[in-house]
């Protein structure tokens, strides 16, 4: 008998089937009993009323992973689950059998939430990721993934595999991991930044899904050792209203179609609906300050950034007077910006740069390039960074560098904000930070 | 005006259009002169016939960043180029602008092949990846990332981004980049191998295109320091046949759909395209070693592996006897193998491996795993490995791990195999070797 997954039952009532699945919860009442049943479409509920049977499910221990055989029987009303996508079928079983047996499991799995703070959770992350819930989390990322290239593929990017290993550090400044590299210094690229530029000439329009290593020797919500991020560069660009058209599209339709795609996952994570606009509203660093000011009394006429609080009470602007989940911010200090971001012709303070911003978090950063080679020569000294540590980068810029710009979206940022998660970490299946790699430096040092 | 794609000229015949891309080849003849223009899309002629065109297009030099304002012409019938797409129309240009000036390119780039040595072409790879037979390498190669991922949602896989920074070394051995992770030892991942495992209890199924580092102090024309691999693995498995179908499935279905679809690169590069059998013939190491005893007379009675001598030479009987540029191999050594490959319980000298060879070359590695998690741990200390460095990867082992295995494609190898090509770091935007991270080390101590 072939496999029949869980999902499936539906369209095999009254049917005999196979099914593979791990026990979730189990409830024995002596002559009868039940277990729920996950497989990776679904949970279904599993029961038994002969002796062998009940003898069987009352043997298991949560997690087991089992094999059933049984009869798909449509539930009685008075019985039907409406809290689950197979609540109006159970499976009456012939046969359980054990396929793999575990250990007992180091905190209950079998409720709605696992009540239990981030570090037990992550202590144990090979455990918690089981969780029905908290593995939802990752489809939603997966289908994020999935739409950010489509959008990608819409604008008529090329894929890209860039390195992750370079011979300089990205930014030019501190916060990068070094490796021996054959007796060599080498770094791990904190984004791929350099490379999709370096493309730009080659395939006008590029995208990746690549690593970023940022060896920020602090713990927040929002940072990671290892992320992932998501790029485009775009090439003969002829305005830097390209560069917005082009970064509101790829935001707004990404998250607007895992949203409808996981309708069910956000209901579940209790989050509403993402308010997509027709018109992303766009405001500069200044105008945005300049509302929040006024809305909070603080006086902001100082700052060269958003802190978090800006950018949570400027996102409470345009949800309320935009009716947008969405806000572009632009034109961030020169000063505060990479050595590759173009500062504005009208005003070289500020730089062609912009944020997005999603119900209070910047979940993309970009800007148009500085393309002329003699001219980002001049920007890496004033910034301090060695043009001799990017012969190749610079190669690119000598023979016909267009204008063009780019974009990046942290990957578990966006997934983080879509389910509103309280810590990036739990966007991210296995996080890296400065204090874990899996298991806690403290904790091995043991 | 907006811009127009050089494609997209054969449907604007007569029209005045807007073209952006780079000058290859520029021909002048006094009155008249003219330029090959290359865009994202394709490569179309340019002509000028007025004085003040004629000067532009003369002033051009190869690699130019253009704009081009002009009439799409349909040409005479002799002047037909039925070499080239856009060779029936060609664009009588009104305006040349130059919108980024090249320096002088360092060798031609207006021919049909780069006529260089590989060691020159990587010397200068932000030039040499701008060739327009070179960059359709990383066209063929965005298409088998993207035909692997449709393969694997086929099987219904979910997508993962795992870690590559690590505590323990993936395959236990040597060959690991070490880094520096905030003050502790740190490894890059040698595959996503582990991660990949781990979440087969999360998701059953899934899939990964993910950065594979090797420090092998060798030279190549097979290995890269930093791979791309693509890896599925394939939980509740009720065969070691049913990873054999899951493998030959994605390796035939992905290079199947690529070469149709880019059949006019493979023509380019003088490939024929790839014999995709029905069925994928399947020898066991012995079965394949006594195949090629016998048609080369060498003995490969002592031997525990396949050379790239013997791989070639299966790869020709499977061509000769089943017209197949496939075979998959099996049943390799163990002790051949990592530690968490699956001794084959029938005779535990061999096990439940496989390699998939593609015209000469293996192109794919797996095998079903060991997912019992005592016989894991014995495993381990077999092979030397600490199970104390894989704490994290062990605890997926106690909560319900299922039979299961997967398999890892190399893609710049699979790219290389495509199209033919002599040496893998053509197949590698960037390649990282031991003797260069982009540029050589010998040349930085200059």
């Amino acid at each position: 008998m072939s496999r029949t997954l869980a999902k499936d039952s539906l369209e095999n009532i009254g049917k005999k089937i196979k099914l593979f699945g791990w026990a979730i919860t189990v409830r024995s009442h002596g002559k009868i009993a039940f277990f729920d049943l996950r497989d990776r479409s679904g949970i279904i509920q599993i029961g038994g009323f002969s002796p062998s049977v009940v003898e069987a499910i009352s043997a298991l221990s949560q997690q087991d992973a089992v094999e059933v055989i049984g009869t798909v029987k449509k539930r009685e009303e008075k019985y039907i689950n409406k809290n689950t996508p197979l609540g109006e079928v159970e499976v009456e079983a012939s046969e359980v059998k054990i396929v793999s047996k575990a250990e007992e499991v180091p905190f209950d799995m079998g409720g709605k939430d696992l009540p239990l703070e981030l570090p037990t959770l992550l202590d144990h992350r090979s455990v918690s990721l089981k969780h029905p819930k908290v593995l939802k989390i990752f489809q939603v990322q997966a289908g994020l993934a999935e739409e950010f290239r489509n959008a990608a593929k819409k604008l008529d990017c090329t894929e890209i595999f860039v390195p992750t290993i370079a011979s300089g550090a990205t930014e030019g400044g501190a916060d990068v991991f070094e490796i021996d590299y054959y007796g060599n210094k080498a770094f791990l690229t904190q984004s791929p930044q350099l490379y999709k530029q370096m493309l730009v000439p080659v395939f006008e329009r590029v995208f990746t899904i690549a690593k970023a290593y940022r060896a920020e020797p602090s713990v927040t919500t929002r940072h990671l050792s290892e992320a992932t991020q998501m790029d485009i560069e775009i090439g003969f660009i002829e305005s830097f209203e390209d560069l917005l058209n082009a970064l509101e599209f790829v935001g707004t339709e990404m998250i607007k179609n895992v949203s409808e795609k996981h309708e069910d996952i956000l209901k579940e994570f209790g989050v509403e609906k993402p308010l997509v606009p027709n018109v992303v509203p766009r405001l500069t660093l200044r105008e945005a300050q300049k509302i929040v000011s006024k809305r909070t009394g603080r006086d902001l006429s100082e700052e060269l950034d958003l802190n978090p609080d800006d950018e949570a009470e400027i996102c409470k602007w345009a949800k309320e007077e935009k009716k947008s989940d969405f806000v572009t911010i632009t034109h961030f200090p020169t000063k505060k910006r990479a050595f590759y971001t173009m500062p504005d012709p009208k005003d070289s303070e500020y730089s062609l740069s912009y944020d997005l911003l999603f119900r209070g978090l910047e979940i993309l950063s970009g800007s148009q390039r500085v393309h002329e080679h003699a001219r980002l020569i001049e920007r890496m000294k004033e910034k301090g960074v060695d043009p001799k540590n990017f012969g190749m980068y610079l190669m690119a810029f000598k023979y016909g560098m267009p204008p063009e710009g780019g974009f990046s979206f942290g990957l578990e940022r966006v997934t983080m904000k879509v389910l509103e998660l309280s810590n990036v970490r739990e966007a991210s299946l296995y996080p890296r930070d400065m204090e874990r790699v899996d298991e806690r430096f403290s904790k091995k040092e043991k």
